[in-house]
């Protein structure tokens, strides 16, 4: 990055309004995020945005930020999104086309939450011009998308790293450090169960179109199989059975609002549901929950709310065999943004091993192919 | 029944005493079935035990004298088993054999909690002599027993009544009033996890089998394949994928620590867990959950613990389109064993459909024997 371009004030005041910001577009992760956003960070990179078609993308942005990153310039092709991302990111510069963020040599960094079958392409484009690219999730739609984008990552040597909720998640990092000290055994399962509210209203046309969004299976469920392979520690998962399906949505004939996959490999084994059948009456837009069952413990994740329990997000319950306890998770640090920052400086692989992150793509791809359709 | 039999102090005298002896087996069935216990019932049948080999035949003892029966004489093999349950029902005869039981023309109904492998022929054996049978589950451990069950059954139209979870359960009652009432629209799925802890210095021989045991997916899937075929309404359910394998005692070769399972059908989905990795810290034997997925809702609950939250067990969580609230279960009245009676007296089928009983183990059976093996 040029440093002169560097406009401390502005970069203060822009991660200042992230809380609000943040609460009012409800990306789900604020409270997960906020607190460790507090401290003034110095910029190392610049960054840029391209497709902001997705809220994700503020989440996004806040994690660079926090990480070190300074926010240059953003394009979107949505006059209505651009608006709204313009008032979040005031200095921030809205480029003329995406081309000319593709051609801005000072920046490193490219983030999106464009429409999830665009997103692997223009990770490509961003490689080629030798840009790192972090993307939402699911940040590949097609095995074909795969395999183009591990050859051009091969070819560049730049980062294609896909954000999952783990990234965002104090109680999820919480387990791993657990997990890692031994405190359940040895992982034998992994449960996600990922469902999500549909809200139709105030959906873009893409969403109800699995070749657009990836299918339920690929969109949702990245974060399941994410979990499945950090905990297991599986190299090589194998899609036991899968199943997708339209169940009660059937107004819109190309959505699928169900589906579940069963899951081995050689650290254990895993199950998810994914699903858009969140109820009104839910406090949060998904129940969202893990369980991780091991040989001497599990540990259970009630990542967005406790029905009826404790207030807040991210709560985790251990049970081994000397205890059980509800475990706080609020004093955990999240890297991920400062370590892709790192990585993007040092090209080393601290925030995600690259081949792990195409892994968990591949997976869900695969289950996504192979589910039978039902309903 | 002679009713000049029925001795009715003894009756009272034995209920009486079945708080306290259920609190000290630890069948676990307890406080979901001790406050209807309390008034006193006059027995309709007579009713007699053969094999006491689990602690479950206790339970199931206490169903049938609240439902009405009249306990009169016992038979099991192993003294050290004979000697305890004596204390217990020592107003019930000790026969000298298998066949003084079957050949009392006065019993009316035999409950039987013998090696699961035994239970089959043993349910046949008293359907011939005209005798009414319930059975702890597993009630059946291969195909080959189901179908000489079915045709013995048909043959001498007696009834042979697998006792699951459900017919002990106050919230698993109370979730099916609500599923029924539409409180969460049409069932999507259930899921079902059936952790038990696995205190193998307290199991005989049999248990470390899962030719005698019936297998782990087959014994404790029984409940959740209840469950799955009675939330979904499913008649024709498929077993979709299934696994099974010793993950972590394989110093007992025969046995089986993990099984899953992912099942679709007429009336829905559903997924099941079953093992033996309850942690020595967990106050109960097992962190039972089912999930029941509708259009418009679900419902959580968490059978016997709620942990590190509300004591006791019987946990129901209600969300829907309109609220989200817990249910108190306290209420519900749990008929199986009056039902049982009454069909045993009527000929009826109110307490479970002979049908629906044999297709509930048939598909616990299937999916035994097509479970791929792991570990």
């Amino acid at each position: 990055m040029n440093k002169n371009n560097f406009n401390r004030r502005n970069f203060i005041k822009n991660t200042a309004t992230s809380s609000l910001g943040l609460a009012v577009l409800g990306t789900g992760s604020l409270s997960s995020i906020s607190a460790p956003y507090i401290k003034k960070v110095t910029p190392r990179i610049n960054f840029s945005v391209i497709g902001i078609n997705h809220g994700h993308i503020y989440a996004q942005v806040e994690m660079i930020l926090k990480g070190g990153g300074n926010f240059i310039s953003f394009y979107g092709k949505e006059p209505e999104l651009v608006s709204a991302f313009s008032k979040r990111y005031p200095n921030a510069k809205l480029a003329g086309s995406e081309n000319e963020v593709l051609e801005d040599e000072s920046v490193d960094l490219i983030l999106s939450a464009s429409i999830p079958d665009e997103r692997a392409p223009l990770g490509i484009r961003a490689m080629l011009h030798g840009k790192d690219f972090m993307v939402d999730k699911p940040g590949i739609t097609t095995l074909q998308q795969l395999e183009d984008v591990r050859y051009a990552q091969k070819k560049t040597n730049r980062i294609y790293s896909i954000n999952t909720e783990r990234c965002e998640s104090q109680s999820i990092v919480k387990a791993g450090e657990l997990v890692k000290s031994g405190a359940i055994g040895k992982v034998v399962q992994t449960i996600g169960l990922g469902p999500h509210r549909m809200n139709p209203g105030s959906r873009p046309e893409w969403f109800f179109d699995a070749e657009r969004s990836g299918g339920i299976i690929c969109d949702i469920g990245s974060h399941q199989f994410d979990q499945y392979l950090f905990f297991t520690g599986t190299t090589k998962p194998q899609v036991v059975a899968a199943q997708k399906g339209n169940i009660n949505n059937t107004q819109y004939p190309l959505f699928e609002d169900f589906g579940d996959v069963m899951l081995r490999g050689d650290g254990g084994m895993g199950y998810l549901r994914v699903d858009w059948f969140s109820p009104d009456g839910l406090k949060t837009w998904g129940d969202g929950r893990l369980t991780i069952l091991g040989t001497d413990g599990y540990i259970e994740i009630r990542k967005n709310i406790d029905i009826e329990g404790r207030p807040g997000r991210n709560h985790l319950f251990l049970v081994n065999q000397k205890e059980r306890k509800y475990v706080d998770c609020s004093d955990v640090s999240l890297n991920y943004g400062q370590q892709l920052v790192d990585d993007v400086l040092n090209r080393t692989e601290t925030a995600m091993g690259q081949e792990y992150c195409f892994l968990v793509a591949e997976l869900g791809l695969i289950a996504q192919k192979k589910a039978q359709r039902i309903g």
